[in-house]
């Protein structure tokens, strides 16, 4: 419902502090409707957006879905003192085989 | 010396526990020499990787260097107690502006 209303955002898993499994289980929901799914993370959470992108893709190594671009970035991010500091982002494409 | 024996490696940092800008460093030093770098790391620390990448084309915008291709893995690793584990694994190349 409500995702069908924001297309820009419904192909994004935005990994938190679930467990892994989770966002491995919602990335895959998403792919059975949509050709790609972007994994988005920043900070302390990018190493496990990288192990969900790895156990989507060796887990449907033979027919299902592989890694696509990948994209890192840096956002500001204004702390509660009012000073501003920098954190990195990933952004990982897992696509459906072609 | 060592470095000029292993043309495979001198081109790499592998990101571990030191301070995030002992790597920026070393990286930089190996742009001074090599028209690009790779910024290796596993598990735990990916997300200093992305750092240090970030970190280094940021500062250099204007003239530098810029971040290349992005790849993730996995790569088994043997625990103490003889079973093995799957870690998550990027690198990240960063290069000399054209």
């Amino acid at each position: 419902m409500s995702t069908e209303q924001k297309p820009e955002a419904k192909d994004v898993v935005f990994i938190g502090k679930k467990p892994l499994m989770a966002y491995v289980t919602s990335a895959l929901i998403q792919l059975a409707n949509n050709p790609r799914v972007l994994i988005k993370a920043r900070g302390l959470t990018i190493g496990r957006a990288v192990d969900v992108a790895q156990i989507i893709s060796r887990r449907t190594e033979n027919s299902g879905y592989s890694i696509g671009e990948i994209k890192i970035g840096s956002e500001q991010l204004q702390s509660q003192d009012g000073r501003s500091r920098n954190v990195s982002t990933i952004e990982i494409e897992v696509k459906r085989n072609a």
